[in-house]
C-alpha cells in the first residue's frame, strides 16, 4: 500500500473586477466577481515542492484583470472563455480550466451619464470548462428570490409516527432561485439568451399553481428548455424559504393568510435536473 | 461609594414579518423586520429579578405580528407609532419605547396578480420613539450602492510624513448610502415623504461634481432638506467604497480609468449631519 | 432660515494587520483590526471641496501600519492611544480622534515555535478617545458566547392580551456577551486588567442564579467592577439567544429540558449601564 | 426529443439543534446543525404535484430532533447513521439519504457544573451516505484557521507576461483548513478517531518546511493517513490566506517581515485528494 495524489487544481477565487466603458460622456458599468481553479500535471509542487510547472495565483489575478482591460465589457460567457483558453493554451502544464464569473446588477440613475445604482433582483453567472480541445458553458442566475402569494398547496404526502404538520391548501411559496442551465455549444449570443432563460424561470414561477415546490421546479426547468433550443440541461437549486402563518386566534385576531412569520433556519431545500433526453454528454461541465 | 443601574432598555429584534394585502385576486406585499427596545421603571429586575414591572419580549413579538394583523399594510412609519404608543400607554412601568422598522423592497413579476420578485435598490427604514407625551419620528435608507464613473476627483489634502497617496483628478466615486432624517412633526404623507428625500438624494448625488466625499455629503443632505420642507435634519453615513485603477502598465496594457479593483477592507467612512439652523430640539430621536 | 453642517467625522476603518514579534525563534502574534474617525475644522471640505484641512483616509491607513512596525506588539489601548495622540497632535485641523481596535485570538499550536491557531472565546476591543488634553479609554470583550443549561428562570411577569409565553422555572440561558467597560485613567496594566474583567464578566455568569437576564446583567458589570478598582462603568448588551424546548409528546417520548431548538431570529436584547456612583465624567468616552 | 427529470433530492437544512446531557448536576453539551438530503422515486411530485411518496421536509426536521432526544449525545456519525438508516429504510419511496452534521465546540467554564462559553478551533463535521444496503462516512473539520509565520516559501515559479510577483524564500502561510476524510468502513471508534486525524493534520502543517500550499496539502493528507489505518482518502481545500508584508519603506522604517496586511479577496485556494491506492470504491461518499 502506498499514499498517492488524487484529483487536485488550484486557483484564485473572487477577484472584484469593475470594467467601465467610455464612449463619449455615457459611461456603461460592467461589475464583476471572477474565480480561476486550474489543474494539469500538478505532481511536483505536491509531492516535492517543485514549483517549476506552477503559474501562480497572482498571475491568475493580473490576468484577469489584464483581460478586462484588454477585451473590454464583453458578456461574461465570452470572457471567462478568452481566460480559460488562454491558460491552458498558454501553459504546458495546465489541462483543464474552470473560470466562473457572476455579474452584479446596476441600473443607470436617471438619465445621468455616469451614474449607477446597484439593484438586486438575481446574479447572473457563468461557469466555462476548458481542456484544451472542448468546451464547456454553463450560465445561470442566483440569488433571485421570489414569491407567490397563493397558488400553492402542499397535501396528500406521508404521514408517519414524525409528522405534525398540517396540509396546505393555500399557502405562500418563496425561494431563492439558483440555477445552472448548459449550452449545447460554447459559442452563442449569449446575452439574449440569458435574458430568455431568466424570463421563462420567472414565467414559470408565476404560472404554476403548484402542488409541491418540486413540481415547481421541474415546470420552470421545462419551460427555459421549451423557449431555448441552445440549451440542453438545467439544474435548479430551490430552497423553500418558509413564511408561517402567524396564530393570531389567541389575541381574538383571524388571520386568513394574511400575516407570516418568514423564518431562517431550518429552510426546505429542492434540487433537481432537468434536461434533453437527447442531451450531449456534459463532461466536465458540472464539476 | 456604590454601584448602580444606569441607562438600560430591552426589547426583541428582528421580527421577520410578511404581511399579504387581498383586495380581489390582485394581492400587495409588505415585508419588514421590526426591532422593539422598551425602557422605564426596570430596577427591581435587574436589582432582584423582580419581573412584575417587565412585559416579556416574547409578548413584544406577539404585537408585532397583531399589529400587522389589525393594522394592515400601514406605512411603516404609522406602524411603528401604533406600536410604541401601545406599550408605554398600556404599560405603568414602561416610559418610553423605540420602534425601528426595515422595508424589505418586492416588485411585482409582469402582470402576475399575487407574484414578486425581491429587488435591491435600498432598504426603507424608519425608527420612532415615544415617551408618553411626545413622538420623533426619522425615516432614511440603507443599503443603496451608487456609483459616480467621473465627476470625482480628491487632491489638494495634507501630505505628512505617512502619505503615499496621489492625488486624483478624476475616479471613481462608490458608496453604499446610510441615511437618516428626521420629520419635525409626527404625522405626514410618510409614503410621499420617503419618496422625494430618496430622489434628492440620488440626484443630489449624480449632479455633484465631487472634490471630496464631504463635499457630495454635504450636497446630498442639502438637497433632502430643499425638498422637503417636512424635514429637519439628516444624517449620512457613506463608506467610502474604494476603486483602485489596476496598473495594467507592466503587460504593455494602457489602463485610462477603465479597469478596476473594487476593495472591501480597509474602507473610508464618512459621517454627517445637515440640518436646518431652526431645526426643533432632536431629543432621543437619534439615541 | 438655513442649511447648517452639524457634527461630522472621518476616518479609515477596518485596516486588517497581523505583527509578528521574532525574538529568537519563538515568534508572538498579534492579530488586529484598527479603525480610526477624526473630526475637528472640516468645513470647509463640506462646504467647497476645499480639502487643505483634510489628512486623507489612505494616510490614516499607512499610519496603522507604520505604528504597528515601529511600535510591535504592545497593548491595543497603548497602540490606540500612540495613534489617537499622533493624529490630533501632529494635525492642525484635527481636534479629536477616536481610535478602535479588535484583537483577534491564536493560541499557539502544540510546542511549535512559530505555529498558531485561531481560537474563539472573545474578541478583545478596545476605544480610545483623545481630544488634544484628555483621553478616554474602553476596554471590552464581544463574539463571547455563554450558556447555562440550568439555574435560569423567568416567570412573575405581566401578562397583557398579547402574553402566551409560559413561565419558565429551569430553561436554557444563552447569550453573546458584547461588554465594554471605562477605564478612570488613560494608563494602567491594560493586560491584566482585560484578563480579571473578562474573568469577572465569567464567573458572575457561571455563580448568578437568574430570575431574569437583567439580573445576570446587573451582576456581571458589579462583579467586574468589585474585582477592578481601575474601572468606573460597564455597559453590556446581551442578546438574548433563545433556547426552545422542543415539544417531542407527539412522538411519544418525554423532553425534560434535553433537548433545543436555538433560535437566530427574533431575539431578545438586554442592554444596561453598571457604573459607580462616583463615577468620573464620561466625556465623549462612549460615543 | 422530450424533456425529462434527472437526478434529484430534497431535505431539510440546518437543523439547529442543542442537547444537554445531565447525570446528575454535572451537565454535557451537544451543538450541532443538522441537514439531510433524500432521494428515490420522486417523479410523481415532479411531474404531476402527487406527493403520495413525500416524506415531509418538516417530517424529516421533527426526526432530528426526535432522535437527538431518544439517543442522547451519541458521536455525531452514529447519530447521522441512525438517521440516514431511518428514513431510507421506513420510506418505500426513498432510496438514498445523506445527512450531514455539523458540532460546533465549547468548553466548560472553570469548574462551573453547567456554563459553557463556545470555542473556535474548527467545526467537527460528518456526512454519511444509507442506500438501503451500504453506508459511507466522511468525518472532518471545518473553520480551523492556522498560520505559520515562517519556514514557508514560493519561488521557482512560472513567469509569463502576466507575472509580477516576487519570489518569497519568507513568507507568511495562513489557511483556514476545510478537511474532510472517508472511513474504509461504516463503525468505527468514531471520536477518537476524530482526534488522531485533526492532531494528523495539524502536526503537519506545523512540522512541514513549505515550498508550495500544495506540498503543504499533501503532507497534511499523507500524515492523516499514516496516523489512522481506518481512514482511506482526505480531501482537503485550503485557501491561501494572503498576508501581504506591509511596506513602510516610504516612512522610514524598516519591515523584516513583521507587519502583514491581512487580505480578504482575492485569495487563493488549492484542492486536492490525497489516498491510498488500495482504498475500496467511494460509491456515493463525497456527492
Amino acid at each position: 500500500m502506498s499514499i498517492v495524489l488524487g484529483d487536485n487544481r488550484y486557483g484564485k477565487c473572487e477577484n472584484r473586477i469593475v470594467r467601465i466603458t467610455k464612449q463619449g460622456p455615457v459611461h456603461q458599468i460592467k461589475d464583476i466577481t471572477v474565480s480561476v481553479a486550474l489543474s494539469g500535471d500538478l505532481d511536483a509542487t505536491h509531492l516535492t515542492g517543485d514549483n517549476s510547472g506552477v503559474l501562480p495565483t497572482d498571475t491568475m489575478k493580473n490576468t484577469c484583470f489584464a483581460f478586462a482591460q484588454r477585451h473590454g465589457a464583453v458578456e461574461i460567457e465570452e470572457y471567462a472563455l478568452l481566460l480559460a483558453r488562454h491558460f491552458v493554451d498558454s501553459q504546458p502544464s495546465i489541462g483543464h480550466a474552470r473560470v466562473e464569473v457572476d455579474e452584479h446588477a446596476w441600473d443607470r440613475i436617471g438619465q445621468g451619464p455616469h451614474s449607477f445604482v446597484r439593484t438586486g433582483g438575481g446574479t447572473r453567472t457563468c461557469t466555462v470548462h476548458y481542456d484544451g480541445t472542448a468546451a464547456w458553458v454553463l450560465s445561470g442566475v442566483k440569488d433571485l428570490t421570489v414569491l407567490n402569494s397563493t397558488d400553492s398547496e402542499f397535501w396528500g404526502y406521508v404521514k408517519d409516527e414524525y409528522t405534525t404538520l398540517a396540509e396546505a391548501h393555500d399557502r405562500v411559496l418563496a425561494t431563492e432561485i439558483h440555477a445552472q442551465w448548459r449550452h449545447a455549444a460554447a459559442s452563442g449570443d449569449w446575452g439574449k439568451s440569458y435574458e430568455r432563460a431568466k424570463t421563462a424561470l420567472l414565467e414559470a414561477f408565476v404560472r404554476t399553481h403548484s402542488r409541491s415546490l418540486q413540481q415547481t421546479l421541474f415546470e420552470m426547468g421545462t419551460r427555459v428548455l421549451e423557449e431555448s433550443p441552445e440549451l440542453c440541461e438545467v439544474r435548479l437549486k430551490l430552497p423553500n424559504k418558509h413564511h408561517f402563518r402567524y396564530d393570531t386566534a389567541p389575541f381574538g385576531l383571524d388571520n386568513p393568510n394574511e400575516t407570516f412569520l418568514a423564518a431562517d433556519r431550518p429552510y426546505g431545500l429542492i434540487e433537481g435536473d432537468v434536461r434533453r433526453d437527447d442531451a450531449p454528454a456534459a463532461g466536465p461541465a458540472w464539476t
